[in-house]
């Protein structure tokens, strides 16, 4: 008899879109679209992210209002609906708890393991706190400690060593460079095939 | 900074009935109350289960049809909502999937580690499977390893290994057995001092 199944799962790009690109066509402030894509080191990008936050006057409940104008991707709502009543489940994300939890409501509340956020007295993001670092992976190899079989699911690089962890690891709606430099992980682009696919794992 | 604090809670007591007991009590068969106060050999006693089960000729889903009209305990469902909203969350439990999955329903189907039932072709409890020796102890220090702050609540013995790995253990109506002997713990009664005693540790 097998051990149980859990999923672990991304949050942006799987279940939401990416929330500084959708914040920063929400608020029209283009710089906020910047990525580690175009600035590669992760400290400096939040670094510029907080100044342009505060340039523009946005506390932290501003940006959450405009957040939760936010939708969950297509399909997710239904999909987590699906998962929570046949596995259990974890969101692994770098995104911030308070950044999340506009999205995370419309979710219905799963469980997210991610990073915080420093706010000062007056509401202003001042900094930002990684929980640990390579966490995605730490959080996969304990779920296999504890004896699950693991099904994983994300979209990026930083997906990829969780994916390698898990039994059965996806790629969901990944970018041309990430599904060929990991051709050997599944790459679906449904939520139904997700379905199907851990519902094959797990038989 | 403070890292963020997840939650882990015990089932049966804290969030529904002892689910054996009123189980029991729904399907007058008494000796499905036996507990492993009366046969201390927890094996012995899951094997005695399973064959009064037969004997009834229960199937897994007779019971399934039987716990579904079970309900949380009185205050729990929207202790859970308050919960999942503002905090990550896990049940570790020692029951199994297949017997939670009604109630789990109920509860807006929460994240839960516990253990599996084997079924036969024809719907029989024919056997189980326990996913780790000591399971919420060792959820509890994977938590601690993924740099969580840890709140750890649940009503029984074996769940005080939990409590004594967490930054917060709570003990929530317990024995008054579990009590004396570990008077370490805040004990609380009421689901609304449970909230008050995480967020002044979440502070």
């Amino acid at each position: 008899m097998k051990a149980p199944t859990i999923v672990a799962m991304d949050l942006e790009g799987v279940l939401v879109p990416e929330i500084w690109i959708a914040f920063a066509e929400k608020t029209g402030i283009p710089e906020l679209r910047l990525t580690t894509r175009d600035v590669a080191n992760y400290d400096e990008l939040m670094q510029f992210r907080i100044r342009t936050l505060k340039e523009h006057n946005l506390k932290l409940k501003d940006i959450q209002d405009v957040i939760a104008t936010m939708k969950p991707l297509p399909g997710a709502v239904e999909y987590m609906q699906w998962l929570s009543e046949r596995y259990p489940n974890v969101i692994l994300s770098d995104t911030f708890y308070e950044f999340a939890a506009p999205l995370m409501r419309q979710l219905n509340n799963p469980t997210l393991f991610c990073n915080s956020l420093v706010v000062d007295d007056e509401g202003n993001v001042t900094g930002y706190k990684m929980r640990l670092q390579d966490g995605k992976r730490h959080a996969a190899l304990a779920f296999k400690q504890l004896n699950f079989r693991l099904v994983a699911m994300g979209d990026s690089f930083n997906d990829t060593a969780m994916l390698a962890e898990a039994g059965l690891g996806i790629l969901f709606r990944p970018s041309e460079k990430v599904r060929q430099q990991f051709p050997q992980f599944p790459v679906v682009t449904e939520y139904s095939e997700i379905q199907k696919l851990i519902e094959d794992f797990d038989k």
